[in-house]
């Protein structure tokens, strides 16, 4: 093959791609990107892939003087592309290597034989459901964070999917705490289906779709789901296993309930942890009608207290202690000015809402 | 003590006290840093040491409601004074803990004796040299990186500081590369004096003396050296030993003189060294009147060649290797637009020069 390519667009689409390429692995073609220059219409192709998640990102903006297939390293081809002053690079391969041309440079690359690296998955058939790219992250984004690093039980070390008619729910739960975040879709079927996504893909998707207004179909088939644009396609395997019933695990009996601005209860509740640490790490919060005061204490170190306006209360007073970090976490996602805490009792798991179909529980910890 | 802080202030003094105290060791004291209030007129004195070197800094920014002394660990203290979003702080401090109360927060920490921190170094006498703090910053900045990481017999883990009338040298060198860079000081006498200053002393420096128009008053006396401005002392242990004879190390006889531009030469280098790995670090540099040719190899990976243009060549056509990283980090710190290189043969160190007093020396590295 040969192309010359507009450099800024195959910088950006290579950045894309080598983010699901793996860095050290045994076998050299997982830390290749393939390159596909098709002539009608001229297009470069380039696909990356782990084995569990493949990325295919196109391009237009490219001359094709001969089509062809190339199988390189994406280290060097992003480094040697990135580092160039060109605004357009030729690249000409051969059966083993690619030969990267700029004005005054000349760099040989050693490549791989494009057959192995294996088929590429289709998207093939109907959508799903379609989304705005931007709904679509800010779903993902609300909810990736509270996934488990471990394996449990449940198939929670990934996100669950859940369309319902044109209602879209993502839940993430690492058993310590349960993030659900809704929106809505464009169905393309009556039936109600969930799959269950491993972070990794969710975490490339959220940067090979960057572009809000860009409508992303989805589709789930033979085990994998798949998500496309015109431009770019993320293929993964889903996670196998069964969700716990996260309906189940959220309290509806919060007789309490505390409006506070997301900013200062952020501020308070970070002032608050200075003063925790690995043994003692929860953050004792009490409130009633004058207010929310968060106290801590940490042996030979010292202790701190924090108080808070309520721009809400009603409900009887009560103290309940949370782990600061887990709180934290939700706020740092949310989009509104203002949060609502829904308690029942110290030893019963909180709720943490806000007016955007955003929807969080978080465990107490005990304060001894 | 009591005072009442101006907290922007004292966040900027702690950020910088904290450069030097300990995050992890067994002695708590060194965790800590020393505050000091006295009433006329109302100063704030902080002080932080790792036994090796010690920053003072004052800040007038501050109500004394009553004289007196603390030690107080400095993370939970600069933590706790940057997240609060008060304009200003009280700090109370008794026996053995500190109180910071803001407009809605209370904290209490543990602080230890004050007879625990031990005497701190006084500047006591004349200054052997004055100069203009943005100078000095330059000096080091041009120099510090070529430091040796290691010792060896000579005490090159340090950078000498040698002043001769009103002339200031400064040199590092690693045995592998030396960086020299002069600048002119007010002298306080006539002797010459040199002496080798740590590493972690002149980083500190570089952050304690921001405003490059200060004036920096320096005094060598009993193995310490003295870095002062009217609101901030650094006290440094010297390295002890000999520096090696520096101006035997630069050659003198280079007859092959090439100009080239800084950031074309960065470029190319950056480039070239792509094609470099742990095998063959070096990279080719062919120079000659129609410009500079460099060229590099790794096994298996492949090869690169980058031509670039020259501003000047003279002197027979001329082959040497360096380690690209080595070049990259001269060209970094360099503050003019073009460089000279001046070379004899491609077994013996190259020089690259500036045409603002900057002169590093690299040596070559053999490519079979």
């Amino acid at each position: 093959m040969k192309v010359i390519c507009d450099r800024a667009a195959l910088v950006e689409a290579l950045n894309t791609v080598s983010g699901v390429v793996l860095a050290r692995t045994p076998k050299p073609v997982l830390r290749c990107i393939k390159l596909t220059a098709d002539d009608s219409p001229p297009t470069l192709t380039l696909v990356g892939t782990d084995t569990e998640v493949t990325v295919t990102l196109r391009t237009e903006r490219i001359e094709v003087a001969e089509a062809g297939e190339a199988l390189i390293p994406a280290d060097k081809l992003g480094q040697i592309v990135r580092e160039s002053l060109d605004p357009t690079i030729e690249i000409t391969t051969d059966d083993e290597s690619a030969v990267i041309t700029g004005k005054d440079s000349r760099f040989k690359v050693f490549g791989y034989p494009v057959a192995d690296f294996g088929s590429v998955p289709e998207f093939d058939g109907d959508a799903e459901f379609e989304i705005a790219a931007g709904d679509l992250h800010r779903l993902i984004s609300m909810t990736i964070f509270a996934t488990a690093r471990e394996n449990s039980r449940y198939a929670i070390n990934g996100v669950l999917l859940e369309r319902d008619g044109n209602k879209l729910a993502v839940v993430a739960t690492d058993g310590h705490r349960l993030a659900l975040a809704k929106g809505s879709c464009k169905a393309g079927g009556d039936e109600p289906r969930s799959a269950i996504v491993p972070t990794k893909a969710l975490n490339l998707l959220l940067k090979l779709f960057d572009d809000p207004e860009q409508v992303v179909r989805c589709r789930v088939a033979d085990n994998q789901i798949f998500f496309a644009t015109d431009q770019a396609t993320l293929v993964s395997n889903l996670v196998e296993g069964n969700f716990p019933p996260y309906q189940d695990v959220i309290p509806k009996d919060g007789d309490k309930k505390a409006q506070v601005a997301t900013d200062m209860l952020v501020s308070a509740v970070r002032r608050a942890a200075l003063l925790t640490n690995e043994e003692s790490k929860g953050v004792r919060m009490a409130f009633d009608e004058g207010g929310l005061t968060l106290t801590s204490r940490a042996p030979e170190m010292g202790e701190a207290e924090i108080k808070t306006e309520l721009s809400g209360y009603s409900g009887e007073a009560i103290e309940i202690g949370f782990n600061p970090t887990y709180v934290l976490d939700a706020l740092k996602v949310v989009d509104s000015e203002e949060v609502t805490l829904e308690l029942k009792a110290g030893n019963k798991p909180g709720v943490l809402k806000t007016d955007n179909q955003f929807l969080y529980v978080v465990m107490p910890v005990s304060l001894s």
